[in-house]
């Protein structure tokens, strides 16, 4: 089976796009995955600011996407793009840190006319850092998702109710992942 | 005249687009306007990461950015786009932050093929918060601009020299500028 | 006054752009200015599609492009981004074909989730033609135009209602581009 | 094996994009795969700008593209962005036409300045479309194709030379893309 690592992009403690996140993890462990949750907010903040490469923290995240099979990228939809937050922290990955990897992008906010962001500005972006496949991505509306409590994403916490209208699409976009997953090379290239 | 605001995206002690920014604030105080130099590097990093917008220094900010008639935003050009830095900060800044104000994007970057980083990435985002007027941006090649030094940009600090390939199109951006500096409505709209 | 370039980018012969196109150019004209309306479906489709530059009739609105102060484009959003059409029309035009000219971009579409196409697909080329200023842009929904007929868009035919969700932000997006019209430098630079 | 279709976007009648789509085609078939070559600009001009969708011209494009596992799209770079030609082909093509494919984006171009083109402009226009897999692209400086000649693409015509600072770069692309084609679920999804 696969790894995944799934990272958390919002800097709010209390953060629908995190529990959205813990929300697909569960589904990919139930698939017989294995997810590594990273919810870049709990990184040094000085570190991650000032492009702090050689902070143990910040390499010790550069070794967990190098072992990644696949990435789930979960973010808030701020000023009609991504959080700067997830930007920061890709900023400090390696040029081709995605080489090789399956990419699944998901955002949460509060309109639909939020929608166009995940590819017209995510994609572009983990795109440059050569992912093997980014699948389709989805915009969940913050109202679909109950119930963001403050607590870090974890697969063991209770399960959230995604609402009838967005689960759908969500279900196809994760398939795309999870097909995407199964697919890759037995010898992946180096990164 | 007007007042300016500069803000540098750069995540880097040592950096070029601070580095131009601190060129074009003097040119800008040439022509009679007042700059005032934000390096979002030196803001608290855990209030900037963490969306603390109850932190003193990021509501200085604000404050500083309400004032401003005109902004120039400098960032380095990272994963085919602007600084996550850069947008962790304007993600804390009010929705529509830049209404009624002029607004220049400059970029520096190793390679023309970032150029179009400025127009596809960060205009839709300052386009978002309601600017005013997004002049046309410029993106330096950084074998343009010589001899950066670890100081933070300051209107005092000694020139540099942009090399005769680039400073024409600066020159032209900068004009852009100053001409929708001057065409401002005398009683701004509410931000 | 100003002399405005109206650009209808629909494919269709009933086409609600067209209808908010002839809309906004009344709205122009009451404040005094000039209006010359194109419909790119009526030039002749094989010039249009060979780029065909010698063609009278791709000539004859190269140079109604060039006298025009301010130009307003508007446009179905398909597959994302603005029409195809729109795009062989303009590729058709010089380089720096918006030089020294105002800019506002209008689309129409049948869900709030295309919003985002106006800024981060028509803008940017938009922008890379010169224009000096392309100010905020804004998509009306399908529903909120009444009653489209098949008649070219025209200053003349009967007034069509805007719907109150969408004529303010419309009203605020033109006011920026009267406001932009009459900020223009007496001696615009050469295209 | 796969089959693939081979979309031409350049509106001139000699165009590097062409060539290299036909480079390209060469490559498929020396690899089992059979090609369908479609240059748009062949197709009836008035039923692709007046998007009528029942010339029977364009329905059989309709046909030619359901019936591929893989496409090819081929473009010049004009004002920052896919050539309209392409755009207004895509605009008549079923609204999920690319659902189940996989997708690799070519384009040629004056300028490394254009680069970002393919991945902010025409992918989130592929994806919008459900694309299976849209790999990576690549744009070819127009100075790295040899001889373009007034014939249309084929794959009988004699070969051209990718110069050697594009070749490998092609390669990489093109072997991102027999994977994806080779990857295809069994039972695709319906369209």
């Amino acid at each position: 089976m696969a790894h995944v690592l799934g990272i958390s992009g919002s800097p709010m403690e209390v953060s629908r796009s995190a529990v959205l996140l813990g929300h697909v993890a569960r589904i990919l462990e139930g698939h017989g995955h294995t997810v590594d949750l990273l919810a870049v907010r709990d990184l040094p903040p000085a570190a991650l600011l000032h492009a702090d490469f050689s902070d143990p923290a910040i390499r010790d995240t550069i070794e967990r996407l190098e072992v990644a099979d696949g990435v789930v990228v979960a973010t808030p939809v701020y000023k009609a793009a991504f959080s700067g937050l997830l930007k920061a922290w890709l900023d400090l990955m390696p040029q081709f840190g995605l080489s090789g990897k399956a990419v699944l992008p998901l955002a949460t906010g509060g309109s639909a006319a939020h929608a166009l962001a995940l590819d017209y500005a995510l994609r572009p972006v983990l795109t440059s850092m050569e992912a093997r496949h980014v699948v389709n991505g989805y915009l969940v509306l913050d109202r679909f998702i109950e119930s963001p409590t403050p607590v870090e994403p974890s697969p063991t916490e209770a399960p959230v109710n995604i609402h009838a209208d967005a689960a759908p699409a969500l279900g196809r976009v994760l398939d795309s992942f999870l097909e995407a997953l199964g697919s890759r090379p037995r010898a992946r290239p180096a990164a």
